[in-house]
């Protein structure tokens, strides 16, 4: 499937780059990141989306769709990505090398549009460095939304976004001894 | 584009219809429900999506990506509704045939998931009813998913919700006086 014919980006006046932060322990962080996504396939961006998460098996769902609209760039670190073949065990070192690869997409402009799924995770256990993330977002080249998921957001990254949404729990069915299940929760 | 093989939902023991109900003032509400609907897409399911927005200019993007997957009906209220030829001119009327046509495709079990984006608002305006909705929804036969999205979701409706989440406003680009722009905001 051949994605729309791309609008240059940034091309209206109106349009500003804009680094999004949803944040929060509430559910439909990833989701909502998801959702925003269409939107940028719709006018045609190259997007690029990167999951910080250790299993392969979450998220299959929101992969087979953006597989079937075409035009999406899918890395997962749960697989061990798929552009080194060095054998990384270590959460930690993954997590690194996603990074590292992250820097060169941005430097290289690879994308309108950058998801950095669930990337709170490695700045909170120290894996990846806040204040290089800081930076290399705040300082991105040419015209690169990027949209980062994941609980606990760094204020610093706070500070530097112009859009942050806290999702908030008010209720959940696990509270109820409700499992997660397919179709929803993947 | 043909959507995936259903798997019937249900089916597996774990599996439970759930009323989720995403809330709050900050940015992020449909398109977690748009992200949620993708992996109720990947698994096949019978998906509606109800659109109670008065300008059809809005929200074009998910729309054109639930096109392009296939196998998701897609009703919106800022063009008049589809199925109705009498001519609705009021918010209010158009609203309330909205929620008369829900109730009967609930009642029909027409999807494994409904998505009813925005719908707070008519609740708010008093134009559809909050116990009836909170009846119909409660009651629904069957195994069928409902994601309702929209600000101040009343109490009631949180009272029979599985799970609710609250999207905070932490920061929004608007207060800065940039403004809504195409592959984001729709």
């Amino acid at each position: 499937m051949s994605a729309p014919e791309r609008v240059a980006p940034g091309e209206k006046r109106r349009d500003r780059a804009l680094l999004i932060v949803i944040t929060g322990g509430g559910k439909g962080k990833s989701t909502s990141a998801f959702g925003t996504m269409l939107r940028g396939w719709a006018r045609g961006y190259r997007i690029g989306v990167f999951q910080f998460v250790k299993s392969g098996k979450w998220k299959v769902g929101e992969h087979r769709a953006a597989r079937e609209l075409g035009g999406i760039d899918w890395e997962k670190m749960g697989d061990g990505w798929t552009w080194t073949s060095r054998d990384l065990e270590q959460s930690a070192d993954l997590a690194r090398e996603g990074w590292e690869e992250v820097k060169r997409r941005i430097s290289a402009e690879a994308y309108d549009l950058l998801l950095l799924d669930e990337f709170t995770y490695p700045m909170s256990f120290g894996w990846v460095d806040v204040d290089d993330v800081v930076r290399t977002l705040r300082d991105r080249p040419g015209f690169q939304h990027v949209i980062l998921t994941g609980r606990d957001a760094p204020q610093a990254l706070i500070d530097v976004a112009d859009l942050v949404s806290e999702v908030r729990k008010v209720k959940h069915p696990f509270d109820e001894g409700i499992r997660g299940q397919q179709g929803i929760e993947w």
